[in-house]
């Protein structure tokens, strides 16, 4: 698969796609146009067709594109058949709704187990992953491979917890805390999701507008 | 203001500015130079002159920018001042997390009201904010003019939910689930949070990384 060739802002666009070409699929639609799939999308049929040609031209004129090798071959882009095993850090409301909604199969991980320090949840589990000790959290790491972490703990508690994670091989970080994570550690992946700066830009598209 | 020169990259990065702002006030610093700022930004001194002459030079050189003029200046071009009414609808644990920990105020909102149809919780209150029943949600909005709601419900929910609030003259929303806003209503302005994308963009890098 010639990965490099595909841009950052096509990769950004796969995740939607993916989960169109889902949603398709349990409809049994077999085949969709690009014109149809833009229209989902909310873009161009020639941007669908660009994006997609990125990856091997197997739409035909006049066929549209097979929904099924569309979204394994996305599946195959996006690394989520790799089953990359994760946990989570802080079953508070946050974690608690991330542990018990999201399908982390489909979306590339196995979660191992989940991580809190508030003893009188120790030992519950969400949706049948174990809630264990964060002191344990170096140890269960390292013995069992861990590639990432999801982090939904307070800022304040992540650089203790980041450094135990780090230093048990954890290279990989779901930042859902203000805490710079690469500003640390210089060979780490992170995505972070920062809820309150996505409130901002809101604002600031309602202001503009007020502004207009 | 002449927020239109402003470019959508330069608004993106508007947020962290304000974030880090706050902080370097919160800790009494006065005056921070464009090495420094670009240094907790990640980024270049020459980016960070260039993203704050969009909006007024007033650094200079050798003295460094004024942390508490340059935030105030950067809260206007956000709007958050403007004190904007919100709602948020559905207090299971992600919208009882934002609910709970997000500063709306200092994000632009005064969270005016919470909805939810279960009716144990209806009564109570999060951070002094009280939980309505959902069926009165469109009277509520027309008489209080609610400006945006936070969408922390079910995706099924949601089609439903976004009508009422539509009807009630509501036009901003924080959307938390996959319903596709703006495909429905043309005039409205979203900010839409897919974790689920978010944790494939991570598992994308993972991949990648793999494939090197």
């Amino acid at each position: 698969m010639s990965n490099n060739k595909i841009s950052k802002s096509v990769i950004r666009r796969l995740p939607r796609y993916y989960r169109f070409l889902c949603e398709l699929e349990e409809k049994n639609i077999d085949r969709i146009s690009s014109g149809k799939l833009a229209e989902i999308m909310r873009t161009t049929a020639s941007q669908v067709r660009q994006d997609l040609n990125c990856f091997g031209g197997f739409g035909h004129q006049g066929y549209g594109y097979p929904v099924s090798k569309l979204k394994n071959e996305i599946i195959g882009i996006l690394g989520l058949n790799n089953n990359y095993k994760a946990v989570l850090v802080g079953a508070g409301h946050i974690g608690t709704a991330i542990a018990a909604h999201m399908s982390f199969e489909k979306l590339g991980f196995n979660l191992c187990a989940i991580f809190d320090n508030n003893k009188t949840i120790i030992g519950n589990t969400i949706n049948d992953v174990l809630i264990h000790d964060s002191e344990s959290i170096a140890d269960y790491c390292e013995n069992n491979n861990i590639d990432a972490a999801f982090l939904c703990i307070p800022k304040s508690a992540a650089p203790e917890i980041v450094k135990r994670l780090y230093d048990a091989g954890v290279k990989n970080f779901w930042n859902f805390t203000h805490y710079d994570i690469q500003g640390e550690y210089s060979d780490v992946k992170v995505e972070n999701v920062h809820l309150s700066d996505i409130i901002m830009t809101l604002c600031y598209s309602m202001n503009e507008e007020k502004n207009e």
